[in-house]
């Protein structure tokens, strides 16, 4: 799987503009393609998903981090994540009793800086890439988890709140990709 | 939990992997929408042009640049944009003898670094979104450009070379805008 120390030099330090604006494209690209916000949603979670499958090899091979050994772990990894890629500092909180369940509260999120959503875009959720990386990345690493939004700044929530579960441990194997 | 405070400083400095792989599933989406690799080409030009009217301010207020005085001038800009967005340092070379066309070269480009064009796509510039950006970013300090790329060592070339050519100096008044 990953190939450690492969393709970490740090000469690809790069302001986060750019991004926020080809993501902010691509959003615009399949508002115009789907019927409805919803599709948008799964779509975005299905990208993210292929994305997620990838990036985590650039994620260990630059961290030299090893397997979670448990969901607060997880959680830890995945808040240095946002860091790493997006340059944001998500609190980790609202843990369920079990410790299976936790909110990433971002403050602050590039992704939306330059967004404003018009009113026939209720239901879609800007940032849905989001939940499908992690879902691909923790699969990845043999962890089965569901993520969604419950909160959105750009809906007027007082913030943005991704949640996290934990569904099950994956055997040892690849998965059978998704596209 | 989060521990606040630590390293935000510069809190929008990311690394490029997740902007290059939704760079990716951007271009997919294309790929599947427009019946041929031309009308991607094309798509991913206007998308960029929305982009660079809308990031040459961010541009700006970060080098607290001037106007450019000519074309070395405006050559050398793109080329610390294109430090500042992507992490890359192209060479700015191949002057035309009047001074009003130059090629960069890319020695490295993580946009296509996990990138392998299937021969049914031999016509798309994958990178296309660069050219937009350039013309709608210099279009809205006044000046008229034309981009495009001359070679692509996505298709097997010995390197990465987008030419921008001057066109003309534009009055000063906002553009009309484009979508």
């Amino acid at each position: 799987m990953a190939r450690p120390g492969a393709r970490v030099a740090d000469s690809k330090k790069i302001n986060s503009e750019l991004f926020t604006l080809t993501y902010g494209a691509l959003v615009s690209q399949l508002l115009k393609d789907y019927e409805n916000a919803e599709d948008v949603n799964r779509q975005l979670d299905r990208m993210g998903y292929n994305i997620g499958v990838r990036i985590i090899e650039d994620f260990l091979a630059r961290t030299s981090t090893a397997r979670c050994t448990d969901m607060r772990d997880t959680a830890e990894k995945i808040q240095s994540a946002f860091k790493m890629y997006l340059g944001v500092n998500p609190t980790v909180t609202s843990w369920s009793p079990a410790s299976d369940e936790f909110s990433l509260l971002f403050d602050q999120n590039p992704m939306t800086e330059f967004v404003e959503l018009p009113d026939s875009c209720l239901s879609l959720k800007y940032c849905n890439l989001f939940c499908g990386i992690i879902r691909g990345a923790c699969e990845m690493v043999q962890l089965e988890v569901t993520s969604w939004f419950v909160q959105d700044s750009l809906k007027g929530d007082p913030t943005t709140e991704l949640r996290v579960k934990f569904v099950k441990k994956l055997e040892d194997a690849m998965p059978a990709g998704e596209d």
